[in-house]
């Protein structure tokens, strides 16, 4: 299957301790479709100003990314954002937000984005979230991504949105916000009971965890020397997991969807090692293997008994 | 081989959103020790005051925990903790400390003590770890944990001690702050540079990871439906690792260490589970070793290729 991704194509400017980088290509949707396109066939669903350069779409053009819905507005200019992180990358303060052409996003699905069987709503307000899967009548796997200010300002509609979709991706405190519960384990289950089959809980460093009808599977992060900048991780995560899924039938077993948290976790280690999408323009299908057996090495364990533990009693 | 484990043993207060108590056993070696007599034998080197009650230590001997080398200074009082924890369990807030009889904690060991082949050093003064360390020359495998207070006021100490041992257990934090390294694995080759094989990233709710000549390996935490008090978890940990590790003979396979790892994450999700020792006191064998295989069923993924991924390129 093809994936279609609706969400925000951006400029961002980002400072982190190893560098800085004044206007690159950045927003959910890019990053989604750039780990995606290594999978399948992406279409992606945004909006840009004027002031979007050729040099940045060919970025995408060069993943083979369908951008014929993607709208380029006259006389406007495209989402900005600028951030900055500390040492440890934990968290991004964020320096400026320039919605601009964003601000007024009501995404418009051409008659084949309608006709995708994978879908992924990136994290956009949720009334727009919920219209583009209504639109989307036909899709067999639909996935969703917020964040804590649409948690605050419009649960009631995140709520109902999460009803229609099949897996959830947040993070481990948005999890607990969205449903007031003190455990991943009871947030997880609140999330399944609304609807979706799927609970995937992004924990950034310490890698994600994954909660569905067969039970919970949970993966480290691959233990990089250095993280450089963390920008669009979730979104490649994201785009590695659901892009995995597309190359499969649902409805999905749980061995296919650990492997596409698998990938969507190997694909969000690269992400991290460069600013933006940098590595991954460069990134290659052999090192996508490469790093996916590295993940099995990384979590193997044979087991063998304590040699004395059946003697005590 | 039997563990001699040399830390404190305390009176808790603990609060958490589930409950409270108001002095109970407490105290690294106390965790510790309960842990590790799950596997092998243990022999516990330790002060406590003369308030120490029949009850605590009735706790202790019910695990066949050897307390020979436990002292009991008359006219002197038990350490004392008092702990509060928030709703994630996060942090520990400390409401009291009194050190009592702690305070001039200068562990002698009985020749016995002295013959133990597994050495496990608990959290106290690096000068007095080391003297222990020097003390158990016969020693074939001996582990360490710290704290920040530490690495703040004895930094040098506490690594010349790391230097004599085989195996190193800190939180995240901790290692990234002692060896001043952005990321857990350069911070774990630094430590390992100092000598330790072993150097084991507590990651709290996140799990746990491991760093050894072989390479890289992660476990999540146990998914707990609602985390009780968290106190001991870490010497729990430390417990079940170096415990289950005792019933094999060094040097160890990373196989044996890995299986460590499982265990000492099977025995601190227990401990969590109820208030200080509560829950390992009534724990069993069948309730470990079927913890033991969830963790293997959570961790599992069987390869599976992309269907379409070939196809691109």
């Amino acid at each position: 299957m093809s994936v279609t991704v609706v969400g925000s194509v951006a400029y961002d400017a980002l400072e982190t301790p190893w560098g800085k980088r004044d206007r690159i290509l950045g927003g959910a949707a890019s990053h989604f479709s750039i780990a995606a396109s290594f999978f399948t066939d992406v279409r992606l669903v945004g909006v840009v100003g004027e002031d979007f350069r050729e040099e940045e779409l060919d970025i995408l053009r060069a993943r083979k990314i369908n951008l014929d819905d993607l709208q380029q507005v006259e006389g406007a200019k495209s989402f900005f954002w600028a951030g900055r992180y500390d040492y440890d990358l934990d968290v991004a303060h964020t320096l400026d937000t320039q919605l601009n052409v964003f601000a007024e996003f009501d995404p418009q699905l051409s008659e084949a984005a309608r006709e995708s069987r994978a879908l992924f709503l990136a994290n956009i307000q949720p009334d727009l979230q919920r219209r583009v899967r209504q639109q989307c009548g036909g899709a067999r796997f639909a996935g969703l991504d917020s964040m804590n200010y649409w948690i605050d300002t419009a649960k009631d509609s995140l709520l109902e949105t999460i009803g229609l979709v099949d897996a959830v991706l947040l993070n481990d405190a948005e999890l607990r916000m969205l449903t007031g519960k003190p455990s991943l384990a009871q947030a997880a289950r609140a999330i399944r009971e609304l609807g979706p089959s799927t609970v995937v809980a992004k924990l950034g460093k310490y890698g994600a965890g994954l909660f569905t009808e067969e039970g919970f599977f949970a993966l480290p992060s691959y233990p990089l020397e250095t993280a450089i900048d963390p920008t669009g991780a979730g979104d490649s995560f994201a785009g590695g997991f659901l892009g995995y899924l597309a190359t499969h039938e649902p409805p999905y077993s749980d061995d296919v969807i650990r492997c596409g948290l698998v990938y969507g976790s190997v694909l969000a280690s690269f992400n991290v090692e460069a600013f933006g999408s940098e590595r991954l323009q460069a990134l290659t299908e052999k090192e996508i293997d490469e790093r996916f057996r590295e993940f099995k090495q990384m979590t193997h364990f044979e087991p063998l008994p304590a040699r004395s533990l059946a003697a005590r009693s």
